[in-house]
């Protein structure tokens, strides 16, 4: 299989060379062959290319089998009136390789219940996963200005069709079959035309195809309201670009350990993309501190969702549980414990897999 | 002073009963002549008047000096195929009055802490004023649907002009001067056209006429992850229509006890509304148990910014203080203690203001 790395800005690197070392051992213990080569994105890309996404990294990536990204961003890039920002370059691979739907585990090690910021009895039994739909919505809808002084005005279109929403939903419902069976979607169609467009399909699809899946909706205040005081109540959750940026990152807190949040973006067919949920953490980039294991994890979730391989998978999984159980922990989970390096994680990591 | 009330719907008749009990109260304390008169809004509205905001409410509101809300909405009128809901009142009503500005004041009891779903290390010291823009945004912009089949497409427009954005920040850069002098203002400009113009409308207003209030920018994907891991960490936050919805939600699950919770909305000059932030909840209506602390509270915010009688409206709120610290618990807050009903708790706020 051929592999595209895409490091990025600040510990991107870092991260990635460890998941890269986790995939290689992979391979060799079980039989594959994995190739990899890496492309500019983000911040450096734009230092070299003037582009935070050259064409020769779409190329590469839409004949690729996965896609491993690190992180994107810094100060260095963060200039409002700047041409052009590391973050371009993400919205625009996941519309060029059409990465309709991200994917986003948010669970538990129970080695770091004590990390989140929730009471044990709240978030203990957490396990979610969100699917965000990535490549519609506000995000891509027409904007413009009109006016000047006072009348001055921005605009900016929330679009959906039943196209759309009917592939994020199947994609969703077949998570659950494979889950717990059931499914919340989260919209807004009391106030929203979209979401009653999204409200309307998703009943519909899920009626036809999906009769065996227990489904409800939820209004996406209320949502951000259950995630904080009853997490454990979810399964699987659809929604839209914007209602899922912001309700991921929130689910993102729960845990406590963000260091250890994988996420895939997956289209029809095409390369997947698998990355960290974090950031590229500038403040500590080239420390050696960083946290390798969501990357790691993130590489587990390629194994299974791009490149079929579920056993590999939970070797991967299982290996990094196991580095938890024994000890282990990267400055952002020690709780002022000893800390272990990045390296030292990702060797642990594959010493385990042995 | 003319006040209106509209009890609505579900509980909503209970707790709007004792909220103008104290401010009768108040009234012959503090030698004020206090005229009630009240209107449908609603489910009830659209049982007795097929509309939701009757055109004879609204003619009330208009020449009042404020208005007390109770709570709209129950199972009754949540039919979606119905031509009209009781959340369309709500709607109708903001914008109708140019009621702006919505603020909710997020503030820890603490005797209640241990109520809160997060940890007491993490929620402790809590004090945050919301401002959400309320009559523009996507809420109020164009929408509509196109094509059929598998191609049909619904949209809705997110708009913010210069002008709107003006008034709002204003008004929540003098809340900061009255406050801790800090303020943070939310949005998506990395994405978002009006969020860009939110950012430099902001930016401008700031620099040119508060430049005594420390000022920020957080993107509401941020912000939704601080509110759960950081919340003591910010002062005054205003945002737009949609992202103050959802955040607004989330961060009144951070206290633990929503029924303590008030909410003002405000225009320009004209009546302001003020309102719990909990729904009709229409599982106990009927039965004397609902927490009227939060309409209570909301009576006193009507005091402060309606009536501008600032030594009452504090005169109210050290009663509710004081009937926790007397221990007296409705069911919400019992936490399986025994439980005061809405009736008594309401005489014991009025017994603790004379
Ligand atoms: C960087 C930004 C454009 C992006 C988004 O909003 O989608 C990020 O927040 C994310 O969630 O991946
Ligand atoms: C009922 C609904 C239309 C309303 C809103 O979204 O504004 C409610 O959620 C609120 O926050 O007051």
């Amino acid at each position: 299989a051929s592999i595209i790395l895409l490091p990025g800005d600040g510990i991107g690197p870092e991260i990635v060379a460890q998941a890269r070392l986790v995939l290689e051992n992979v391979a060799s213990q079980f039989g594959h062959e994995f190739g990899f080569a890496s492309h500019p994105i983000g911040g450096i890309a734009i230092d070299e290319f003037g582009d935070p996404l050259p064409q020769a990294t779409i190329d590469a990536c839409k004949t690729s089998d996965a896609i491993m990204l690190g992180a994107v961003g810094g100060p260095k890039w963060d200039d409002p009136s700047a041409k052009t920002r590391p973050e371009a370059g993400l919205l625009k691979i996941r519309k060029e390789l059409g990465l309709f739907a991200n994917l986003r585990p948010i669970r538990l090690f129970a080695e770091l219940v004590d990390a989140s910021p929730l009471k044990r009895e709240i978030i203990e039994g957490t396990d979610i996963l969100f699917l965000r739909e990535l490549t519609g919505g506000i995000y891509f809808g027409e904007s413009g200005r009109s006016g000047s002084g006072k009348d001055e005005a921005a605009f900016q279109s929330m679009i959906y069709s039943v196209g759309e929403v009917e592939r994020i939903v199947r994609l969703a419902a077949k998570a659950a079959q494979g889950r717990d069976g059931r499914l919340t979607s989260v919209d807004k169609a009391n106030v929203l035309e979209p979401s009653r467009l999204w409200r309307q399909t998703a009943a519909r699809v899920m009626a036809d195809e999906f009769p065996d899946v227990k489904y409800d909706v939820v209004l996406v205040d209320a949502m951000a309201m259950h995630l904080i005081n009853r997490p454990k109540d979810f399964d699987v959750v659809v929604t839209g670009n914007m209602f899922g940026d912001i309700l991921t990152d929130a689910a993102s807190m729960l845990p406590g350990s963000l260091g250890m949040l994988p996420s895939a973006s997956l289209g029809d067919g095409g390369p997947g993309l698998y990355e960290p949920i974090h950031g590229s953490a500038p403040d500590i980039a080239g420390k050696g501190i960083a946290n390798p294991l969501a990357t790691i994890l993130a590489a587990a979730m390629m194994l299974r969702h791009s490149l079929n391989l579920n056993a590999e998978a939970e070797a991967i999984e299982a290996a990094v549980q196991q580095v938890l159980a024994d000890g282990l922990r990267t400055a952002d989970i020690a709780r002022g414990g000893e800390a272990t390096s990045t390296e030292a994680m990702g060797a642990a990591v594959v010493q385990r897999l042995a």
